[in-house]
């Protein structure tokens, strides 16, 4: 096998674990004896495509060991998704290009549907090119929407956030209810799929234990029987719980919010699934309600993330290393469920073909049958991947996380 | 010294480490001679009014024992403020009366402002109508902005939550800016003074650091010269992550986060000082924007609570009682700040007519001159409060928080 150079790249929203993927990939890959040198794409394939290539090799191995314990996308990451092979070649041609400039025959790429498109677009030109580039999929995303895999690295930890955060305010909720607030609304992410709405019913062990109602994308919002529930839930325990995932959808197949929200300056804002619902149950109930978002909060949130998801973020970025070095070409790495109690997992492998552009919403097992809640499945899927802390390294009050110094390789095409 | 019963209640917002006040008061209730047993007002000063007293006798010890790890009201909080004695003494007199069928002689009353005046006004009547009782207030507050004491319970872990979250979301900000979200708001509570959106300012190490803009309710909102060192700020970093704190207000003393905005029912819709900013942003300077809403979650937040914090919310709440044994009434337990570096302090206490209903906003020395972020002498203020972590622990994924049987005492006057 010839020895040569490769890029690691991160693409899409970022997550808590995936510079956990980027250690793993790194670790392997300046352990195997077919990669001489590890390259950072800046960017994600922005730096391919702008020969922005971070030299890995300059960086404090202090900060590489750090990686696991920093959130983020330590190398920069894209929201860049590449045209279609036939409509326009230059991008990848471009990145082909850049690749063989460097000597780079192996390119790890670390994300979700649109990234695997990418990678498994580059593995066809480069083989029609006559340049054979070796790509593996990494797989990475919050929404934990890839089919295939059991689960996402990147999901375990945003849904740890998420319970974690909503058994807290249940509490705040349950201790001022009684001359105060009465419903509590929070907007998780999620746009096309509920896994992490549903991942935030985790918080709840009763009945009685917020969030009582969860409004997930799968199943079309009835804003009558909604209240219904809201205020069923109210007469039972004093007060109102509900997560809406940023995705939940009117029969008219348009998101809750897009429903006309206008802004001081007179726009139609959108966004905002969860003050939709705040002011419906305002004005609807006249209840008083508080509503949360944590946005990127969620995703960020390294400080809880969970431990299960980072072994699991580490592994995938190793086992594509390994993959490589197998002669394998074209693949992503998979989580496989060996077992639920103990909970055990190893890690597998499918054609990229088979995940990109495709999304695995919330199957029917996990969602209650009156489509408000989740199923004791759900919390059998999901429970071990929330499992487990793996605080980061605080200082003064604040977690330490790693900043690169990201100094690029000379460029040769400029 | 008379042995007799005493009172603990909750008042206003809760916070990360309440209960944590309530475990002082309750050991060092159990451990004092001269009371017999310590009840818990069931949603605060209602629990009196409605003769709704907790048996804490009844309390499974382990519970009582994981309270400074649980956060909320565990007995219960409440929003009620008394009227002024001259306007209305119903419901003090009420007050006493319950307090006298029970052989109440110790009341302490944790909370705010607010809860403050009320604690006072018992003490005051209490000697009118003859009926002796010691009145004691233990600080706490999100706000920071109790006068005399150097700081408030729950402030410590609030400032924590944010610092954190913010250094977290900045990281996220930072990998994505590249082709995509260029300028993130985060809006922290804070509706009169600007503490808390102060603290999330310690997330910033460096000057590129996010969050680069702080919007303070103690400096008028300037739009254009906001946007100007927005764009500053891009121009030299390439994303901007702004703080605004729900207080914020124009030239007119209004709420921004009353500009306006109107919801999809066409009511004006209150609060959202973040999203009028995001707004702002995305309309002026035509950049992509996202932002997140804590609310409760950053109150709530006990799995990253302050060290710090919580130490002094058990101090205060032991100290309490440690007063009202030596025969003071009417007092409030402070924090005294002896140095900074090292970081020392201890427990005083300052007469309640000195804290009721007055608030100590952000002085100018914490405010950087330009009135967009905050100074080294904020810095050096804020450090040590949040420093130190004290995690709870964990089961499955998740924080074991304590929740009470709250079981009454039964009624005398029904």
């Amino acid at each position: 096998m010839k020895k040569a150079n490769a890029v690691y790249a991160q693409s899409g929203g970022v997550t808590s674990v995936i510079n956990g993927s980027a250690y793993g990939v790194i670790k392997a890959a300046q352990e195997a004896n077919f990669i001489d040198n590890i390259y950072g794409g800046l960017f994600g394939i922005n730096g391919v495509l702008e020969e922005n290539l971070v030299d890995i090799a300059q960086e404090n191995p202090a900060d590489i060991e750090n990686l696991p314990f920093t959130p983020s996308g330590a190398f920069g990451s894209c929201r860049k998704k590449l045209p279609s092979l036939e409509k326009n070649r230059t991008d990848f041609e471009r990145i082909i290009d850049v690749f063989k400039a460097h000597d780079v025959r192996y390119f790890f790429y670390n994300g979700g549907n649109d990234s695997m498109d990418t990678a498994y677009k580059i593995s066809l030109l480069g083989k029609e090119m006559g340049y054979d580039v070796t790509c593996i999929g990494v797989p990475k995303t919050v929404d934990n929407d890839l089919p295939i895999t059991d689960n996402c690295p990147g999901f375990g930890s945003v849904a740890k956030y998420n319970a974690v955060s909503l058994r807290e305010a249940s509490f705040d909720v349950a201790s001022m209810h009684h001359d105060s607030t009465k419903v509590f609304v929070a907007e998780t992410m999620g746009r096309h799929a509920g896994w992490i709405a549903a991942s935030a019913g985790m918080a709840a062990k009763t009945e009685s234990d917020g969030p009582h109602v969860i409004l997930l994308p799968e199943i079309v919002f009835d804003s009558g029987k909604f209240l219904a529930e809201v205020e069923r839930v109210i007469q039972k325990v004093g007060f109102c719980v509900v997560v809406v995932s940023e995705g939940a959808q009117g029969a008219d197949g348009k998101f809750i919010a897009d429903s006309g929200t206008v802004d001081g300056f007179g726009h139609t804002q959108l966004g905002g699934a969860g003050s939709f619902i705040a002011e419906l149950v305002k004005h609807q109930l006249k209840l008083k309600v508080h509503n949360a978002l944590p946005d990127y909060f969620q995703r960020a949130g390294r400080h809880i993330a969970s431990k299960t998801d980072l072994d699991q973020a580490i592994a995938v970025g190793r086992e594509a290393v390994r993959l490589a070095g197998e002669g394998l070409n074209g693949e992503m790495v998979t989580i496989v469920r060996e077992s639920n109690s103990p909970y055990q997992w190893s890690v597998g492998h499918t054609d990229i073909a088979n995940i990109a552009n495709k999304e695995k919403v919330l199957p029917p097992e996990y969602i209650r049958e009156d489509g408000l809640h989740i199923t004791p499945a759900f919390r059998e899927y999901c429970e071990p991947l929330i499992t487990g802390e793996i605080f980061p390294k605080f200082e003064r009050g604040l977690p330490v996380y790693s900043k690169l110094k990201r100094n690029l390789i000379p460029k040769i095409l400029g």
